[in-house]
């Protein structure tokens, strides 16, 4: 699966994810990350991205040729002849869950573009953007951010990425119930001590437990999930 | 403001926030980012800093006490008596938006716990963690990426961060209405024209035009939002 991230900040892409099992990912081929400096792509001569918005108000607005330019350099470099979607990170997108990073897991080449400052000029959003999502209610200060987040989530549901040791981690989130609580050594920490059931070899009762424990604090802290079970 | 992340990748937290809009707070110290390795905390002669769950199942489990110590060493060194909050970037917390980040740009000290592998041994959390809070519904490999994010959505919010080149973008998200479309030059691109309302230059009518084009917008994208207002 290929990433394609169209940005400003190209680096700040390729070290937030050039860690950990992302890094990993990228390493062993398992995922490709293709960080476009959007920068590199504009006919200024001064380099200039951006300028004042029509109409007036505050801030500046990411003109639409650099980014057609960057768009097409990617758009070249893909064998694939089916249009990849286009994904415009904003707060007006839909909301980023994981059933939509199930469903971008299928995909071959995903392009995302990052905007800053004011915004975006339209024009182009309307040409290429194929998606507009956003990860939450808040306001971030771009869209560089929200891209690695979603290349994070979709990256471990393609194949191979994940291996046991990682697997399980906030596995439970994904049937609709909270994990139950995890111990590890030692037995007693500051005069705290786990649970005996998990000491006790019994695994049926450690299972009896676990998912006691999972109900319990998915009722608790996340009601809202439960009625989606029920 | 201060933020104290606890994780193993340091590295990640620094370059992921040291460009743009944060970078220029960190430098001007508007912000402080003290990203602390709680590998460098480990009394494990091999460094490690996680072991297998009792009771069985996949995956690894941090432990307690080189958390402790970490979070100790960050306590020593905040003056303030109060004692910070504690935030666990966990898929099972409160989920993050834009009145959490109001009311977290309040405080002077913010500690973010980030797990990674299966999870984090329970007893920690119980001692130190004052919130468990998650950026979205989705699963991703570890706690760094949500730590940025909150740590963009609230630096953004101190005095000084935003400059008047920034200050307007996403901004409208917060009155519950989403962004009119924005346009910068040339006036024409690849065919497609800029509405001619906003080269008139009456600004009573470019008001009443991105009035309109917001509340079209949000209408059908955001309905939910509309809801707040009415």
């Amino acid at each position: 699966m290929n990433f394609h991230v169209l940005t400003l900040f190209p680096d700040m892409i390729k070290d937030g994810l050039g860690t950990s099992i992302t890094g990993r990912a990228i390493d062993s081929g398992k995922i490709t990350l293709n960080a476009v400096n959007i920068r590199d792509y504009t006919l200024e001569k001064h380099g200039h991205v951006d300028d004042y918005p029509y109409g007036g108000g505050a801030g500046m607005v990411m003109q639409a040729e650099p980014i057609y330019r960057a768009y097409q350099s990617v758009i070249e470099g893909i064998k694939n002849k089916k249009r990849p979607r286009v994904l415009y990170m904003t707060p007006q997108g839909k909301v980023f869950n994981q059933q939509m990073a199930r469903e971008l897991a299928g995909e071959e080449d995903l392009i995302f573009l990052c905007g800053h400052y004011e915004g975006v000029d339209e024009r182009i959003l309307e040409m290429i953007v194929t998606d507009n999502v956003s990860i939450g209610d808040y306001v971030l200060t771009g869209g560089e951010l929200p891209a690695m987040v979603m290349i994070d989530s979709i990256s471990r549901l393609v194949d191979g990425v994940l291996n046991n040791k990682d697997s399980a981690e906030y596995e439970s989130f994904s049937d609709n119930l909270l994990e139950y609580p995890q111990y590890t050594r030692p037995e007693e920490f500051m005069g705290r001590k786990v649970p005996e059931v998990l000491l006790s070899g019994h695994h049926a009762n450690i299972e009896k437990w676990r998912k006691e424990q999972s109900l319990k604090r998915t009722m608790e802290r996340r009601p809202d999930l439960l009625n989606n079970i029920l």
